[in-house]
């Protein structure tokens, strides 16, 4: 048996979706190092939706089903020990089953999915982060996408703000769990990784001046998805 | 980036053991369907081990070390509902910690390692049983096996007996898990997995002939275990 991974592992992933049904519904991820403002992003994009009747499904990653939830609690448990590539399965294993059991669900039936953090977090925190971009990391993770991730957002919004910048914002608020403890380099890293990304995959991820006041970064999110999705 | 998987996920795994330590320890697994007597040829082993002074690490799959057992309550209990992909990949993230934690440090301590189930019953159990074989399940686990576990046996010992006789023996024994309570298809299929498996890799697998007396098969192990690594 001789297995080849595109050179685009982007394209051609739809091979698992459930008995190959069309997916409906618009699927959009948000991706950002801490502090750049993703909640409230997502909070205005979601009123516009509400404001234009638009249903969708809001979501998160690690986590967003009961099961993956609970693989979540112990992700960012600070008192979590485990492995790079453990970590890197139990991500895998909580994107599974958050995938089957509500994103393609959701789409299936023409909801739109707005999910906080995706494959490119992944990417970014484990590959470039923790690894340092590391050839063979990137090689799994890649794997693990092709094999066991059906469907990619559509579009990938990633809020783009300078990692001091955002340390200062998330500086603001407590509890930093295990994710958020980590050191500035790593996020410089993680930051290079957004970026990296960004440039890989132009079709899907579209960048988002993450600097100014919520309504402008709001402003712009809108925009974008408007001309991305070809709402306009 | 292409990436290539070798026609025999057997050979050169080894890419991933901590630092390149020489691997000095003797690992073995012990793999077969329910009720052929697994835990019997484990003990008797080990009795034949401890007389002859041989330091041993006695060990089991899913589990085998503290967050791995974890998972295996989690794996196990059958009021778990995930999809086929989760459970997949929770199997490999509990493999990857038992072998990061436990495994690879009592092999590069120069210990043996017996293992009841490794890799061989995930091929076994998902691919065959749950899967019917499905080629596209094979080449996950396959990809899994290549990319996250760094050493596999040297000796697989496989457990030969008649499903309906191992269902008989089985049937004496109470609260059956999980994976116990599937139907007798199934396990039909699971015996092809392992049967496969061992015309695949004979030089990693031995058949046991694993129907008479538990003197009789223990008999039949320690002359394999022997011959296999050429302790005689």
């Amino acid at each position: 048996m001789s297995v080849s991974i595109p050179a685009n592992a982007d394209t051609n992933l739809a091979q698992d979706t459930t008995d190959s049904q069309i997916i409906q519904g618009r699927f959009i991820s948000f991706e950002g190092t801490e502090g750049v403002g993703k909640t409230t992003a997502i909070e205005q994009l979601c009123t516009r939706l509400d404001s234009r009747g638009i249903d969708y499904l809001r979501t998160r990653e690690p986590g967003g089903s009961p099961f993956a939830e609970h693989l979540r609690q112990i992700l960012l448990d600070p008192a979590t020990d485990i492995n790079d590539d453990t970590e890197l399965l139990l991500m895998f294993a909580a994107r599974c089953d958050h995938m089957q059991q509500v994103i393609l669900p959701a789409l299936q039936a023409g909801r739109w999915v707005i999910c906080d953090r995706f494959t490119d977090s992944t990417v970014a925190y484990q590959g470039f982060g923790r690894a340092h971009g590391d050839e063979a990391v990137r090689t799994k993770i890649d794997m693990l996408i092709a094999q066991f991730v059906p469907q990619l957002p559509e579009l990938t919004l990633w809020l783009d703000l300078p990692v001091a910048e955002g340390m200062r914002r998330a500086g603001k608020r407590s509890a930093a769990d295990r994710f958020e403890q980590q050191a500035d380099a790593f996020f410089t890293r993680v930051y290079e990784g957004f970026d990296t990304l960004a440039r890989q995959y132009p079709e899907r991820i579209q960048r988002i001046e993450a600097s100014g006041s919520a309504e402008e970064v709001g402003a712009r999110i809108w925009q974008a998805v408007q001309e991305r999705l070809e709402l306009i």
